[in-house]
């Protein structure tokens, strides 16, 4: 088996040129596009084309939250490292993650839930416009989702893509019955790089409406 | 569609009686199955029970490798954030990733390579014992290879599952040839997800031995 040549430049170029090859006729609307092929490229599993699901203007509203400078909350801090440092910078943008320090331990513990829930309680105290990204715990997703039905903590969009077999589909549906933007995958799959790939995907979508 | 209500402290334990009842009647020696399972549990895909392949004893030469106290080199921050830090501590390892310092992406542009490769090849004055676990980047598995064919580099173990569509099939079948022991996904699919997976679930196997 032969390897390709591909200049290193070029080979996020090429995956995608693959991957549109390999859709053939299937058609993405171009508003959703790069995150589609994104997620794809990321996971090389042709099931986000059928999975994602975008409530709507989710797309427009992603972009105009992070070109106005804002938090990226993430349930991992492998989300975190995911996450196109250099991209966040351009746009006056930062990510947080909340899941190794040691309050959110504490009250986890003492209250019986997970981090990942706790995490979303502290993020209800920023006081700033956050998008939630969610890659690996439903428990952060159905945290978020009593937020919003409280009125606590109503994040300008939720990327909800826990990973799993306990209360992940559900969790998804929540999310979308939440009322709130998102952008999710619908049933068990998802993932921290997929979480990231997502944010990755509308940063350079920013990137390039600012070059043209 | 109703949440199910699972303890924080036993959503994994759930999980794994998921994916095990999921499976059915299909077999997983014992020596692996710790491997596979967390595999699908971190992807929830069930691919993972038919790609993965071992070399003879690698498992063995893992947790050897681990025991007497390793580093384990990623490809990327997001593995090394998701290889579980008081496990590595319990065992007197420690994960290193050279992915964003400044003189590998000063002697990749120089010589027209990946980050990634470069990195390979600053693992290799490393001078101490070295599983690598590459989640990402096809590159730095073919340049292992490289070193291991001209015997200038020799992990103990490889992990190899990069993801995706340039090379990252070819990549993986050079590993499995190559002699050196490894852990690959057979196939497109992989991820930092998946890389650190497989280091947890080793470091989780040394747990249990050591508590039995």
């Amino acid at each position: 088996m032969k390897l390709e040549y591909v200049a290193p430049q070029e080979i996020e170029q090429r995956s995608f040129e693959i991957i549109t090859e390999e859709l053939g006729d299937k058609k993405i609307p171009d508003e959703i596009r790069p995150i589609v092929l994104r997620c794809i490229h990321t996971t090389a599993d042709f099931d986000y084309y059928e999975n994602l699901y975008f409530s709507e203007n989710a797309v427009r509203i992603a972009k105009d939250t992070l070109r106005n400078g804002a938090v990226i909350v993430t349930d991992t801090n492998m989300a975190k490292a995911g996450i196109n440092q250099s991209a966040l910078n351009r746009h006056g943008c930062e990510v947080m993650c909340f899941m190794s320090d040691p309050d959110v331990a504490e009250t986890a513990k003492r209250n019986g839930t997970t981090r990942a829930a706790t995490s979303v309680d502290k993020a209800s105290m920023l006081n700033r416009p956050v998008i939630y990204a969610v890659g690996n715990a439903p428990t952060a997703l159905i945290r978020l989702c009593e937020h919003i039905r409280n009125g606590t903590f109503k994040p300008e969009l939720v990327i909800g893509v826990p990973v799993g077999f306990v209360n992940v589909v559900q969790s998804k549906e929540m999310l979308i019955n939440s009322g709130v933007p998102c952008i999710t995958a619908r049933g068990r799959k998802g993932g921290s790089t997929v979480a990231s790939a997502i944010c990755n995907a509308i940063l350079y979508m920013l990137d390039a409406e600012s070059k043209s």
